[in-house]
């Protein structure tokens, strides 16, 4: 491989066509987009109120009233307009495009003359902008508009949000600095760094890229901006949560590039990894690349869930310790797994290393699909492994976990995200250079493409989920040499690799297996892992997780729900040397596959009232069925586990 | 049996001798009261200030300054005043005496001329008296200041105390009531109901049994006195943490006759549970009774620890749901536990019931006793039954469980509560009534009473601990026939009675074996119980201990600590199949005895970076030493485990 830099295909350029995705992709311009949009004009009977598109009309002074929601309302506009920019290079659309469109006059008519956007302060407290960067979130909002603005132009062509988010941008460039007559902060929640770099990309500009790389060198530096702040209004803080706000809850306990472990707030902290990694590509910075890698290490070996999600304490939303890892007390935010989606993506892209891609794959076929019901109209904000209803209580520890999906959330940032995120899925299946075309993902699409002046196309016809089996058939217009590489995932036990029915050896690097050939017309490359159901368990020191086993095959994680195992999943053992059992039933979630294993319960037949008792095991036998975890909660509510005792 | 009231020994009729307890008890005098007056005054290097003589000197206008603490901070003078009454009872000592004359001469110079008392209120906010019953505490602040003043009665005589106690409940009684011109209120957090039992009790006015009934009869009426009481203000509360304020929180959802459930903060339910019984007792109220009942079999059956220790949510301190155990994120305050014996030993003496008092032995052995060091110098007000230091980290959901006995709390309600019950550990050794006495703890002691006009002593001499075997001897001055009742131990496993060597098979009424005789002279009543070590379990529908296995002795539960097992005490399997071995150890806690077994422990050889691989257990044969719970984090910090993983 030569060190040119990777990059993602445009979406203009991918059409997904798998089974299993377009259950959810297909969701997003039919129903997800205009259920969202209903949501921010808070017409949805029985969903938290969002006031997201009111709070425009009020800032642009064509509605009355005052602010409502949470002061960073307004990203939840720009999540759901990335969505659909995202959305229409794959499905254009014109009713959609008019919509949007509309909504993009009314944000320019709500931005300031001098490129200032932001509802909650242009209502409330115009002469407080950027007084609070801790809490204020104006940075982090800023961010999503311009991620927006870059995907509506990537979609439409057009300039009206670019120029909103270019004014605004080149406010924010002036303002912050090391200059004397600027401000020496950086933002409370991350954000905008990632998104400055973008917006670089998109302009050739500069100034952008140099305010992303000045926010992630200052921040940490002592005397600590945040603490400065916090001190100068006498310690007050504007949100009753930030009354335990310590310095890593940000990222901002020492400068990012020494960094070595994840902490604090998960989601500020995996965009702020995101944002590092850009930066290191584009500067060349390998100190900042240094930290990326640790940082990734230290989650992926010791801080992440099974399920490719991360933030092990529900207070605070944020990392912990290693191998701490608590399954039913977790926060586990699903804006934090895509927030990993984002960092190892990145790295993936920049090491061109597949076992950044394990990880990507591992948070989209889990968490970030488990944060969407199939219809696409409830959401998970929480995502914890082991759920048992009764106990997640109001006004206790467990109030955080919601046991069924939410229509909406008074803070709504993860159901947007959610959106964006499938919405831009096809981003995430190939990388490629000038030729070198690398397949990350096995999700069955076609792509056209020039590669070396030779147009190139790409189909993928996969059976991966069912029985590892792939198709890529690469049909090379005009005959050109240059390199296909197929991902070999980390959970692949084998592999055969064919061209036009010939077994090949490619040469593996980096997790990738390379074959280098003059391409001529139609070529089909078939791929086939051995994949098989197992059991796996967790490295012994996560303590919440000694002597149990999780359910897994490829890359989807399995769970036991209460409607098909029964009550107090808890009580449930299996034998991890007894066979597990692949099954296919046409009524069960499309025929999605299940596995069956026999395990025991421990009965409580022999209990009276007491609590407490001699011990004495009686188990009966039980025949399980576990199905995959992002598909738990679309049936009768009630418990689930994923971690199940294990007979040691 | 009669149904006269049974009722406690005075502390002055009884000295304890008993090798275990006195390890204690001894400490209170010589040590935990000295040590608690050095906080008092804020001279204790290191621990939390206190600031409380300094608040009551203040109030007094003998010092400037401003008020410092907790609102309910003179609740921990009076807790310590009432310490050092039972103390001088049992130990009488000149000048401890001494100081607590001058500390109370100073409390009455802080009280108002209507007999108010409350340094916040006095000090802070004159105008403000009884307008925030939900987070005010005056009225629990107040319910230790009467009964710290019948303590001091009882214990010297003395009514200066007593005297300032009845000015101001004669105040409260005028304010609260159904009157007019009353406050329709009742109290935030209880207390206030079972001390004017208390003191009706001892000075024989009915207006505090009336208003105490008066506060459980009004409490949780509709329209609820909280809500409105909230909203005349605004909805705005004092205390962050009452943001998630909820009728239940403070038991006040329902009218407590109507209760049947443990719900809300465990001190204020645990206290105001106590307060039914002495109203229900006192008043022949059968609604009231059945409420405790009920309450309390909620309690005991499905919502406390095998500690003794209730309140499963650290956030709010509270009850959550039944059989919602969590090991490692639970609160279990020692207020809570200390609640459940007030409550138990109630319901014991009322019902004559001796399963209630296996309940007071299994709170008092286990975490009453375990809140506080051997060297009485530091103090747990969490009592987790699986502590993994590393991962109790601050501004995490874990913040509030702490590794290690801390020197003071900025909350410091446990540590005095400590005192006062170990300063009265008497009171619960024995009821009796005019012709019943009832044995009830197996603690080593001698008392000397009037049965019947007739002078007896009993001195019990017990091995219990160690071999379930007790000695009492009924020494009758004069010939007399009585009843003395052996309560049979919940965990005994069989027993044997003799009289003066000579076998009797009593009769057993609710859990008390029986002796009546005409005693006259030294008779040796031997008690012999079966009480083998042994592994016991939790109701299969406890998720947190479903296959696990916890070690018991008699009331001990055990507990292993790493010092002795090494790290990552959840990789252990025990098989409780397998013999349990008593060890006393004389280097290890002065002989108490240890238990031993065998186990494996799953091993991590097999294991490099991966944080998920194929499940592949490869375990260990391990030694295991289980200390008693109340003693562990008394030796080298580190984790602790109660529950052990069985062999199923």
């Amino acid at each position: 491989m030569n060190s040119d830099k990777m990059h993602n295909l445009s979406l203009n350029d991918i059409r997904i066509s798998d089974q299993f995705w377009t259950r959810y992709t297909g969701l997003v311009p039919k129903f997800i987009i205009p259920y969202q949009w209903d949501i921010l004009n808070d017409r949805v009977e029985g969903a938290e109120l969002s006031h997201c598109i009111k709070n425009f009309k009020i800032a642009a002074g064509e509605a009355t009233g005052s602010f409502a929601g949470a002061i960073f309302q307004d990203s939840d506009v720009y999540k759901w307009l990335e969505a659909m920019a995202f959305s229409l290079q794959t499905n254009p659309d014109g009713d959609l495009e008019r919509l949007a469109d509309e909504v993009i006059d009314l944000i320019g008519r709500a931005q300031q003359p001098d490129g200032y956007i932001n509802t909650y302060y242009e209502i409330n407290e115009q002469c407080k902008r950027w007084s609070n960067l801790v809490e204020g979130h104006e940075l982090y909002v800023a961010g999503y508009l311009i991620e927006a603005a870059v995907a509506y132009h990537d979609a439409t062509g057009k300039d009206a949000l670019l120029k909103v988010a270019c004014r605004f941008a080149d406010l924010i460039c002036r303002v912050f600095g090391t200059g004397e007559d600027q401000i020496h902060g950086y933002p409370g929640h991350q954000e905008i760094e990632l998104a400055l770099v973008k917006l670089y990309r998109k302009t050739g500009e500069k100034r952008y890229l140099d305010t992303a790389k000045y926010f992630i060198d200052e921040r940490g530096r002592s005397p600590h901006y945040f603490t400065r702040e916090v001190e100068a209004r006498g310690g007050a803080y504007l949100h009753e949560d930030f009354k335990d706000y310590s310095l890593k809850y940000a990222q901002s306990h020492i400068p990012p590039r020494e960094q070595r472990t994840a902490e604090g707030h998960a989601v500020r902290g995996t965009y702020m990894y995101a944002a590092m990694a850009d930066l290191a590509c584009e500067c060349g910075d390998d100190g900042l690349m240094e930290a990326c890698e640790a940082i990734w290490d230290n989650i992926v070996e010791k801080r992440m869930y099974i399920t490719g999600s991360v933030g092990s304490s529900g207070h605070l939303e944020r990392f912990t310790t290693d191998y701490d890892l608590p399954n039913d007390t977790n926060y586990s935010e699903t804006c934090a797994s895509i927030g990993l989606v984002l960092f190892s993506s990145r790295m993936a892209a920049i090491k061109r290393d597949a076992r950044y891609m394990d990880v990507v794959e591992r948070a989209l076929y889990n968490t970030v699909l488990a944060a969407i019901s199939l219809e696409g109209d409830r959401y998970f904000y929480v995502n914890p492994l082991e759920v048992w209803p009764a106990s997640c209580m109001d006004h206790t520890s467990k109030s955080h976990v919601k046991p069924t999906r939410q229509r909406w959330f008074s803070v709504a940032c993860c159901p947007t995200n959610v959106a964006r995120t499938l919405a831009s899925l096809g981003q995430y299946i190939y990388f490629r250079d000038d030729d070198l075309f690398l397949l990350n993902l096995y999700i069955d699409n076609h792509t056209e493409d020039l590669i070396n002046g030779c147009h190139v196309s790409f189909s993928l016809k996969s059976s991966h989920l069912i029985d590892g089996k792939s198709e890529l058939t690469v049909n090379a217009k005009q005959p050109g040499t240059f390199t296909v590489g197929l991902r070999i995932p980390d959970y692949a036990q084998g592999y055969t690799i064919t061209v036009d029915g010939k077994p090949m050896h490619p040469t593996v690097e980096k997790g990738y297996a390379l074959i280098t050939r003059r391409w001529d017309g139609k070529s089909r490359i078939g791929i086939d892992f051995t994949i098989p159901p197992r059991f796996v368990a967790a490295h012994p020191d996560v303590r919440a997780d000694a002597g149990k086993v999780a359910l897994v095959k490829g890359p989807i994680v399995y769970c036991l729900e209460e409607i098909d195992n029964g009550e107090n999943l808890a009580s449930i053992i299996v034998d991890p040397r007894k066979p597990i059992v692949e099954d296919c039933d046409p009524d069960l979630f499309d025929g999605t596959p299940v596995l069956r294993c026999a395990g025991k319960r421990i009965s409580n037949e022999n209990w009276d009232a007491a609590l407490y008792q001699p011990a004495q095991f009686i188990t009966e036998p039980v025949e399980l069925t576990a199905i995959p975890y992002c598909l738990w909660g679309n049936r009768t509510p009630g418990e689930m586990l994923v971690w199940l005792k294990a007979s040691v």
